[in-house]
């Protein structure tokens, strides 16, 4: 397929409309939203018949570039593509070429020299998987595919398909919902990728909940209620996604100590019995226990933050072998 | 399995009294440790008729959880999991989530979410691989096996039990031998490792040989001779099992110089031949050639250091599959 | 094979003259350079039939020794390896026993002793891939084969065998080609690979250019014309290999800025047009552009840098899988 094919704000869809590579989930149509969370489906149900591979990517190279360091996420990845078969190339890329000058488009150019057949790519950049998709369809290399594990404070959309996953299967449909985000969300890609994700499936209301100085501004461009109070945002909620309180992001950034911010935002038991009574917790992890989210939320009841886990697994894999052609 | 049905101090076996974790060679039964040391003989058969790979743990994902860095036992398991057909995952844990502030239980929570089979796991502090196997039957994943590569000062139970395959590879019985242990029992979790094992196994005499400083208090409680003089404590023995002088272990404690403890507690030719003439020298590694042992004597005929080596490979392979319940 | 029967220049050959280590492209015989070249050669074929996996060395352990850190010649031994089906175990070997004080030589025997198979060595010090191949037949274990992956300043064989592939593959016969060598040779183990394998495969001219600093003495006595200006030394070229400026190799040397270096040897399209119009122009990567070569340049129609890369992984399929007897 040829670049001028392509839309320029749609790299990651092909010419028929078929994903090629995710690197956001912004611009995903509803049916391909759907269509990854259905295959992801499939695979959780071989996975329950303790069916621990499948051959869609034998003989496949999965190359995970990770110049920003994530063991979890870079963990994920490699277990979906081994249970897909592929072979799994880990790069740890700031000790490698680009540290001797190299151009990051130069190391692509090497790799791809190499066969390599997908490329799982974590950036502190936003928009780097971008560059290298763009640069792919360049050269010629439609056969390569990249999938973003997390740029910068741009997205983490195999992180929002996940959560797309756990809502879906807790709560079967999108628009009777009420969801809230809660938290860092000025620092957050998973709040930017939940926010495409649930608006494109028709989530019935949506909210961002947290302090002024986290939330991003025209949040009610993108349909989202805004909350500074808590309490107030958490009513009558069916789903409720906390964020981690990304201490590592924010550099000089006038902030409340960990104790004043969870007295405000923390997620404890009495602030959850706001929310409906059958209201699922979400986290992306890691959690700071104690600062963002009480204990007793975490391990309780309606948390399915590990359920999260497992199916970002099965919904990897769908990511993986669909972009791949299967 | 329920928790109740364990025994406090024995988690690592079930209610049917077979090993399920392998945490200590403590309280570990004679059946127990020999049917280990069998199984460990039968791959040492397949391998030397060139049969490199069992399928026995095709489809598990084996987890190398070393919070403390050791390539060496790394690199043993890793090779012992694959030559079984796991899949293996490396975890450097230094670098991931709880560098992040996520506690122990909720990194090992998040690794069982992702189909976790086994965890290999290594840490400075002693008792964490029983936290881990704990935690497990609290939440019911009795599935989900751990096995203690090393625990701060504690136990090393592998290395214990490559060393009882080795001494009855080369002195078939246990009850008829003099073993002595020299150096730096204080701080070897070998040392600890090998002295319940032997004391199971039904060893003639133990012996453990080194400054006061180095050796604990109460061995003589755990039916141990003890030594100050290496040429007394080496008449008559079998087996020697000389330890690494730890010296990274050692925070200012006031230490005999390299030289000095060479002269003193060093295995030279001369001292070795006060032991019997076809007593056999093993040591963990890795050595200091020249501080604990002479280069001599380490590339000697009596020397068995590398067989061990090659034995902890198939000891390795019989802990993973008999825990898996193979 | 004892170690008598050895050669003591050609340690890499065993009695039959075969190669059983690939230690420098020095000494090693034209038919036995043929035979690596065609042999890589039927792996292209195999590769551009879309067979990604061939069975040679399943079941056998390939250990990447990277003493010094080469994420990118690494990596293409690793999937290499992989192609050939073997099982890869990559040691960080800054982090592991030697730090602990444990000799080359004792690591070497440990890795041994778990059934290593082939060791694929880097290592800053000149010589010790020979030094670890030595030692292999001391204690008689023909049976492992050392490949140098780059040692020093002395040689990168398997690199100088891909570059002999890549001008065989452009120009098909090596006696009637002028090839110069262009850059920072003294620091440069790969013009040091080139040279010797040149020279053997019957090359009709060989050229070395750069500045009096960054050639070694004695060219001439290998049979290289030795040439300080760029444009005079590409006139009439077929081929012209570009070296990286290795800043991180020179220490203290008096040095010509990056911008200075540029303006006298690095290569332009108008500095290109002096050679042969079909000339081809190498580089072994990373590459620095506007230091040593031009973007115009690397990315031009002469260039077959990438395609360098893809004989790579075929090149080091066929020394693996000859050294290892198939």
């Amino acid at each position: 397929m040829s670049d001028a094919r392509r839309s320029h704000n749609n790299p990651q869809l092909n010419a028929n409309g078929e994903l090629t590579h995710l690197l956001s989930t912004e611009g995903l149509p509803r049916e391909v939203l759907t269509h990854i969370l259905d295959t992801a489906a499939s695979f959780m149900e071989v996975s329950e018949r303790d069916v621990k591979k499948v051959p869609l990517l034998r003989g496949k190279s999965v190359f995970n570039l990770f110049f920003e360091n994530s063991t979890r996420t870079r963990t994920t990845f490699e277990i979906a593509a081994k249970r897909l078969s592929a072979d799994v190339i880990n790069l740890d890329i700031n000790r490698s070429s680009t540290a001797k000058g190299e151009t990051l488009l130069d190391t692509i150019d090497n790799l791809c020299a190499m066969h390599a057949d997908m490329f799982v790519v974590r950036h502190a950049t936003s928009g780097a998987p971008y560059l290298i998709a763009e640069h792919l369809a360049r050269v010629g290399r439609d056969d390569i595919h990249v999938v973003n594990a997390g740029d910068g404070r741009h997205a983490h959309p195999t992180q929002g398909l996940l959560d797309m996953y756990t809502i879906r299967h807790y709560k079967k449909e999108f628009h009777n919902l009420t969801v809230a985000i809660v938290g860092d969300i000025l620092h957050s890609r998973v709040a930017r990728s939940d926010i495409h994700a649930l608006t494109t499936l028709g989530v019935g209301e949506l909210r961002a909940i947290g302090p002024q100085t986290l939330l991003p501004a025209h949040l009610d461009k993108l349909g989202v209620r805004v909350f500074h109070d808590l309490a107030e945002g958490l009513r009558g909620c069916d789903v409720v996604i906390m964020l981690r309180l990304q201490n590592e992001r924010m550099n000089g950034a006038l902030l409340p100590s960990a104790r004043e911010y969870f007295s405000r935002y923390g997620l404890t038991p009495a602030k959850l019995a706001l929310a409906k009574p059958d209201a699922i917790v979400m986290h992306p992890g890691p959690m700071n226990r104690g600062v963002e989210i009480d204990s007793e939320v975490a391990d309780g009841a309606q948390a399915v933050i590990l359920p999260q886990v497992t199916f970002g697994i099965a919904v990897r894999m769908a990511v993986m072998s669909i972009v791949a052609g299967n």
